[in-house]
């Protein structure tokens, strides 16, 4: 694993900040590693690298360059959304869901959160030879019950097959199309100093469950996965305030951390952030605090987080509790001027630090 | 690797058939297999069979009902193709092309024999640690370069990654996504008795060059991969016959028999076909009968299966040799009212056999 560390010194974080935003800006990052590390998949810095110095730079245009979490493109005075997402998770089954309702949930959100209506989704399965088909159907009836939930349809599929040994058991890639039928335009870059950031609920609870679920820990918690389709959330958001909701993510792989410094970054402003306001259950907190990992880098999938105007915050806030999904939302965050490309976070004990997007892997496969 | 015999007697193969039909029919389908084997991802018997059983019984809607190569919906008036495709071929890099125009190419023809213009692209790509950087940006160049060739951008992307031996250097699903401009309705139960059926060009290519490139074979042939993109003969064999094309198929996985076994199951009718009227390379030949494969039972990524209306067929035939990539096509069948659901075959020798699927699985990992 090819761990970067973290700046100690707030200069070099500063120079790493003002380096992002000009990266972003120019979309011209080099990519030192000869050999893919399991950093590459973590949603992190390393990510963020492989995909801008590999991918963008093959494939550049004006929808991808956007780097959000979908592309929206007109056809015929119709916006539409599409989007994809690999899912390699282990252990495929874990509390509060399993790989299935996981690829349908996060092609779903991911949709979403670009104010899209979800329609359909396509499933491509890599599966290896010798996987139980009992678990192959167990995992395509959770797709078919989150498909329902989240009223999209399943409706191209594909399935291949490698040797054993050659894969893991399952892999899910799922993509999906959504429609735009509201006025917003939502976008990362729409950010501005003044707006509060809100996130839907308690955070880090995937990952956590995840890592649990592995038996590495010697620690037992009664916790579950935060998987949820955010659709409805996301209207209800729209609904109440309406052309005043900047941007929304959903913090899966890298946690709210690297979602708010992609935001900063985008937007070329700052963040601050108040750690006390940013909801962690118990267990999920002592979990990270025995794995030395911050609950802020910690992957989720069903967390919303959302930027929203001054004048809307309350709307906002209320309309996010007034759902099941959003019934700890909670403002933990404002849109500052400066630092440009920086998030500062006001600790539990009154300092203050910077907080960067996930450096490394510490999480491997976690969605 | 659960092999099922190919039936001797033709009666066995006539039951086998109007089971076929009736399973076509009413898509109730029994798994028996406890385990995933290599022949479930090989595109014959057992993957249709996997896909019936376990995908189709639990995500059962109408778009998916269909099982064609990709979804047609509607929305707002707009008729749209939506696909996906996974893609594990073993080496990744082979005579003619690779992995990534594969992966291009693949999705685009799914979109493009829908009668589809090809707009955007996805791709998600699961690697596995230790994976060459350098090798990935090759993929990416060659990616990048397939699409430009076939007009469409790739919009949306994700990468994960996976241990070492989990996964087998680099998986790529694309997703695509196109645009119905035409009238013409294709679906392969339109074919009715009468039609002709034509095959763009040389079949079995792809998969022997993948066969060849993997060393095991004393064989030195001077093969390429036939992968390429579509949509343009298409259009060009549209264009020629607006509203006298019933169908189209790539014949990729399973090959040109499973592709008009499809056909004559969904349409309910037969096809004969004429064995010297299929054109194969000398070399291909000599391989595939060294390996006891027939060639229409194998992978093509740039050929097109036409069926077309009998007043059509020289047009259609013309339209496809003025086009670079169908400079070879053939008129080689007809499509009969008996026997319903079974392929016939005229071979060579003036003998008559039935032409079944693909059964069991002869090329593992051959896209």
């Amino acid at each position: 694993m090819s761990r970067e560390r973290a700046p100690s010194d707030p200069r070099d974080a500063r120079l790493q900040a003002l380096e992002r935003i000009e990266r972003h800006k120019q979309r011209k990052v080099r990519l030192r590693d000869e050999r893919i590390t399991l950093a590459h998949g973590a949603g992190g810095k390393a990510t963020q690298t492989l995909v801008e110095a590999v991918f963008l730079e093959a494939f550049r245009n004006p929808l991808l360059e956007k780097l959000e979490d979908q592309a929206v493109f007109e056809t015929k005075g119709q916006r539409l959304a599409f989007t994809t997402d690999g899912y390699v998770v282990s252990p495929l089954f874990f509390p509060g869901g399993d790989i299935g309702d996981l690829a349908v949930n996060g092609t779903v959100n991911d949709l979403a959160v670009s104010g899209a209506r979800p329609l359909y989704l396509s499933a491509g399965f890599i599966l290896e030879e010798g996987f139980a088909v009992e678990d192959l159907r167990r995992i395509a009836a959770s797709m078919a019950r989150a498909a329902a939930a989240a009223g999209v349809s399943i409706v191209a599929g594909d399935t291949k097959v490698v040797e054993r040994g050659k894969g893991d058991g399952c892999f899910i890639t799922t993509a999906g199309v959504g429609v735009l039928e509201r006025e917003d335009t939502l976008g990362a870059e729409r950010a501005r100093p003044g707006d509060v950031v809100l996130v839907s609920g308690a955070v880090a609870e995937h990952g956590v469950t995840i890592l649990l679920a592995r038996g590495h820990l010697e620690i037992e918690a009664d916790l579950a996965s935060d998987t949820a389709p955010l659709h409805g959330l996301v209207a209800t958001l729209l609904d109440a305030a309406p052309g005043e909701v900047r941007c929304l993510r959903d913090a899966t792989r890298g946690g709210v951390a690297t979602v708010l410094n992609e935001i900063a970054a985008a937007a070329g402003t700052g963040i601050a952030l108040r750690e006390a306001d940013i909801p962690v259950r118990e267990p999920v907190r002592a979990a990270c605090e025995l794995l030395g990992i911050d609950p802020l880098h910690m992957a989720n999938e069903g967390r919303l987080v959302a930027v929203v105007a001054p004048e809307a915050a309350e709307r906002a806030l209320g309309a996010l509790r007034s759902h099941p999904l959003g019934a700890e939302a909670s403002l933990c965050g404002r849109v500052t001027a400066e630092p440009e490309g920086l998030v500062l976070l006001e600790t539990h004990f009154g300092g203050q630090r910077v907080l960067d997007v996930l450096i490394g892997d510490p999480l491997p496969r976690i969605c």
